[in-house]
């Protein structure tokens, strides 16, 4: 709607005086919380819900007005409490303890080409299904590799050809987070690295990834924060966005 | 040229065998140095010699074959010793001493839609213009937008326009780095941040604008080292270069 | 009372040794703690008792000597098993669980002009509220302006009014702590920084905000300890007092 | 001027296009630098130039066209070269080799009450003083009081009287910094801590009294960074600020 | 007994060869520990259980051959359970669950001149309190002088006469650990400093007092690890121990 | 002098009333710096001057005056440039540019028994020579024990005997820092552990011998900053002091 | 099998063509994971499940494949729970709830000469107990020195022929770790230090130790994780594999 | 010599009183150093000279010494200033600028196998090179096998054979350290990890190498100290040794 067309239905009384200072300011005011409605045509995606720190009733009433809008929400670090709650409002709401996601109304591909996920080991795959799941619920098609650290190289130099052939590479690892080096020097396309919190002692709950994979020895390898896989997947929409839509402002 | 030609030039005394182990291989074996021809091929852009730790007869040396085998070549992290030395051979290689680089056969345009370099504070400079040259020498256009820290929010948006219309943004600041969180929300496009260490006390020699991004309320952020614009180049130029190239392996 | 009148008292009967020794020395003393009558007069503010560390029966007798003297007392990161136990024997006792705040003798508002609080997320709330409503006990009027984050800068923009209204302002802000820069640049009033722990990975607990925080680039912000919203609050009331008595010993 | 004056005089060609945006947009975009000639109209002072990281030439330029505008300047962190440079123009430019500050049009008392600049020891006299002259030049009367460590408490408490006249404390401590919450607990005023770099070992560059200072067991001390003796003035300042012109917006 | 009475009793049959290697070695070997019963000799204490880490069944083993040998013995860091157990067998064993020491024959007062232990607040009593009760089971009389952090220095300085006259001052203090500085400044006997992990946020779970502790303007000032009451006590009895034995060697 | 005696002097005008004030404080006001005259009354030990941080002049003052009251003065981590001045006014003054202490007036041994000063390598001499030659300035008879370092564990078995024979032992030792616990273990005196700043990359310019010393499985070794010899003669001389002195205040 | 045999047993229907696949990449690939069959003619030894962050489900499959591939199969940092499932079909599994080891296959001894494992307490044995079984299980007779750590040198040096005869040390130490610099020194063989999280405090849950053994005084030490008792043991392993199986490649 | 043997020397005067103690005792006291003669009898290998905080004179004494008993010496970590002074006097000692050791006496080849010296990059060459020529002097052949970093995955593998044919692998790498992973999982020999200095920002002097390589996804690697190339070789001559000289004590 137009600014116009807001303040027409506001004089026919079409619309409240609340509904229209919402839809000019671009987000509804809750007290607790201002959510964020105009994000989607700003940035491409809508508002996610950052599960962490969050009541589960604000949770509730968050996910319920992001649906309304949009049609879709998504919720990440989610409690299983969050998810039952959810889910007695709408049922075909998605929750999977492993990523840990809440999601709804899943999209269709909007992007050619795929993203590849890698992990470095088993252990890190709640990270790596969060970026998955995340990517696809954007619109991605993804390409799972997973398992291939760089302690067996074989095993990861097995999959070249698919890691090469993907338009975007996420790579979660855990230890040491190698992987996000080796995987770095072979490809034409951006790499996005996630440290995960797997390992012990001076792994650091996953700094010790996180700085090793900021000084990788392959250059243009960026990077997120520590079991970040969400992180990573917006990054690579964000990317896809750019491919689709190419150049702006020409 | 195919494994079948460099055998034949081998049988016919074209080639030696140096040479045709060496282009087999993709790489020169010079002892301290295995150089990677290869790597053009395989990622899109040649080696590029990072300074820091070498000799400058070993910088010397390096920069001498690649230009030869490239036709163009750069040096990060550059002192102005090698600088003296590589130009004594190389007269057209230009020296920055502000960005540090060393480069010659400097690149035309390779890329449509720009790269826009935002810097927050004027002491951001060095690391802006490294990010800023490096994109250039890829064959990027490069929009610089220099001292728009977040202390002065209305320098910022008053550039909001020209940042939004750049196809990638990197976005260079020291102290807190907030600027990545601001220019994050305002984009549909990939933000790559570049902690600088321009600070002092808390500020840890960038540490804190380092983790201070990493953890950033703008979802989709990347992030690389500390007063690593070169590879936020290199990433920005991957990302413009998935552009241009798209889908592969369809 | 004066000293001369504690020593008439004495000498008369009216009180005993004991109580005359805690006069004269402006506390009591009960072995695991030396209660600081004095400190009202002193300081403008009586004694708060933190709660962290002291068993429920220790917070139980001190606030029970504390609301004996002053009329009112206020217990920080209280357990609700405290809550409960005080409330028996004070049933006015308010305790709120996100806060974690027992009060009693909340007080009427003793300054002109307002305290603003203001969150960057939903997840922040419990240090807002904690800000909030220990100024509001120390009796100041309080404005909450909760989630304005940087990554949607026109919902902190929104509010620019009323945030440059107020006389003081206190930001709650975790994962990078933008939000205090950002706003540091808009008020001509002190601005108090308050770092929360809402975060995970390079967050660290918080003190990537509060580093964060300390070398932002706006300056005169000033920063308390990580989720110290009571911290803040106390800064913001001696400010107001010092805006209400102005200056002394001239 | 209004936008109606500014607008008139571009139609009269008393001033350029570029003075009037200039004048509109409230800043002057030198391209390395958007000198921010609102601030002063903002915040209530003007633009303090950070001298760390910034070439002589760039210092010069923005010294030079900040005293144009406003008719006072001041560099932070400047080193002796920039001293020599800046007072080449402006004979009348002061520099301090120990608070390593370049001001000029130093202003006269502004404000009532006084700022008291505590330093715990002789060697944190470089921050104090960088302090203490912000201060003054901001237009508050400062009260230096030096040496008054908490291992010699007499000496402390020796000036007792004078700390608590102040209206601002502000405490310069290396070490350990425990000055701060012993003068924290004295008096009935806001107290600003700036931890100072001098120490060694555990001192770890000035962290460790930062971090004491962060957790002082006097409860509403504020911190500002670790040798911002600057910062803490400015801080003072918008207290002092608010003292005088009382609450806003009622 | 002398290596000639313990082979005598041997070949007697008086007593067997385990117990003669044991006699002659000053160890009991059980596998798992190697008690050192040479150490009341050695050093004058005996071997003290650390709790931490140990199975109950290995404390309980190890407190009975203790006992048996030295007719007194002590747990740290005891957890209940242990304590249960043991007192099955030693009804005598006393278990304070603040302090967390599980004790038995504790000893007479050994050594003139008193032990002053203070802390700087209510929740520093679990540490005081191992501090206290160590010295005490070690032969030490023990002034307790609690709740004196120097946010209140006057309750501090009603002390001073207490704290002067002590052989030895034992300061437990968490927040920033400033107490150890203040009493380091007034008295003419060793101070040892314990910083305890009481605090949040900052106080990096007792680090922060440890490293201001360490950098303390009092010189003179010693410190042992955080929340290490029994450290402190047991340093404090060496020192006990060499005002009563005077010179060694002489 | 007594306080009736000072003030008769100013009455008979034998003293000025600056002289007075002095005397009845206990501290000499210079400004920058409050000379404490009072302290070796009240510790034992006059002040000694903290060389680092403070100018050559400043230094030159406070030495001359305290050398003057006391009719001895040191100064710590002394430049050669402080000590060329010094010895200028007082010829008498010596340097050691290992240990970098200015002494004179170095004192006669006071205390009955030796301070053992051990070194675990060669490259900790700097700081084994600060403590060794400031207990000897404070009155200390030192017995030098150095290059005992665990690694040759019967190079430090062969000094058994004098180093238990020492009244208080100190520990130097960089690297990891195990010589403190290896000592600990074979002495009935304290054991204060000093540890050196000898090292590189994981030693973390002294922090990991420190940390080592703070949790040696040694119980009862107490330890001060990273190479302060001086801090640790400090505390050996006040525990000489109370084995002197004997239990106070019965 | 040859690649050969593998074919003709393709052609012949013999294996399936997923078999031949797995055999011919040395790995089976069960999407989650890819187990690598081909470890252990790589390295010598089998593939060994890390439990640590996996599901029991994960493991209870992997183990079972492994197992029927090699006859044998370890799982490290195991909980109870695991070790239930697993022993439901492998009834011969055994769990130790001390090493947290799942193992079955135990093997006989492979190597000559002896793995001494040492321990500096008994706290540390977890860690020591998981480095003494997993060297059983990989073919080493393993002597186990317990409980002697520096603070009681002589129980040390009353072990040192045992110490001095075995081929490889291994040293667990907690607290300071000081025991690997002081073993360091004594023998002619390599020795392998393990810091274990056993601490408080200043021991950083294992940092101080680990930091310590890199910085040991005694060259030659190597180290592994904290807590790394398996790793330590495929180390000693490997050293015992090269001393039986001599120079490769001559 | 026996102690009867020298104990007769003695006797006929043949060798004096402190020649005879040396030799007993297995060290030369010189005061500031204890010289370890035994060492070579002990471990396999003399002392080496840990130049580092040492002044010229005292390495020259020692290095004099210790070349008079073992005909041969080493210092590492050696100033070129050093160099000259000694090669005044040992015109044969020769030094290496990059690798900064002094070597007189280098060794011939006394161990079978070869170890191989790895090197991620150019700038790790002088960690590689102190690694390589300290093995060479302990008497092993080396095989340099350098710039194969992770980053050209395909440079590694083409050196596969030869490093697979190593007796013991030393992997020298800075950056993120990835290369001792990948090396790791290649062979079925020892491998140790050496962390270089060489990176900048989040590599935080090496300690981000250090962390990587402790927490290696490869089961085995050990790890050295930052920089400690020597360290690694002694390692391996000692795993050498180990292999020459087979089990001991059977």
């Amino acid at each position: 709607m137009s600014l116009q067309e807001i303040l027409h239905r506001v004089q026919n009384g079409e619309i409240s005086v609340d509904q229209a200072e919402q839809e000019i300011q671009g987000f509804e005011d809750l007290g607790f919380v201002k959510i964020d409605y105009d994000r989607e045509s700003r940035t491409g995606f809508p508002e996610v819900i950052f599960g962490r720190g969050k009541t589960v009733e604000q949770v509730q009433i968050i996910f319920s007005r992001i649906y309304q809008k949009h049609g879709k929400a998504m919720v990440t670090q989610a409690t299983e409490k969050m998810a039952e709650i959810i889910q007695q409002d709408f049922p075909d709401a998605n929750y999977d303890p492993m990523s840990r996601l809440i999601t709804i109304g899943h999209g269709e591909k909007r992007f050619a080409g795929k993203v590849a996920v890698l992990s470095a080991g088993t252990a890190d795959l709640p990270v790596a299904q969060e970026a998955a799941q995340t990517a696809e619920w954007m619109g991605n098609e993804v390409d799972r590799i997973y398992d291939v650290g760089v302690a067996g190289i074989d095993r990861l130099l097995a999959q070249r050809k698919r890691i090469q052939e993907a338009s975007i590479v996420i790579v979660c690892a855990g230890m040491e987070g190698a992987l996000a080096s080796a995987v770095g020097g072979l490809v034409r396309r951006p790499v996005i690295a996630v440290p995960t919190s797997v390992g012990y002692g001076a792994h650091l709950s996953g700094l010790t990834p996180l700085l090793s994979m900021l000084t990788s020895c392959a250059a243009g390898v960026t990077v997120v924060n520590i079991d970040n896989g969400f992180g990573a997947a917006v990054a690579a929409s964000m990317i896809q966005q750019a491919i689709k839509e190419g150049p702006l402002g020409e």
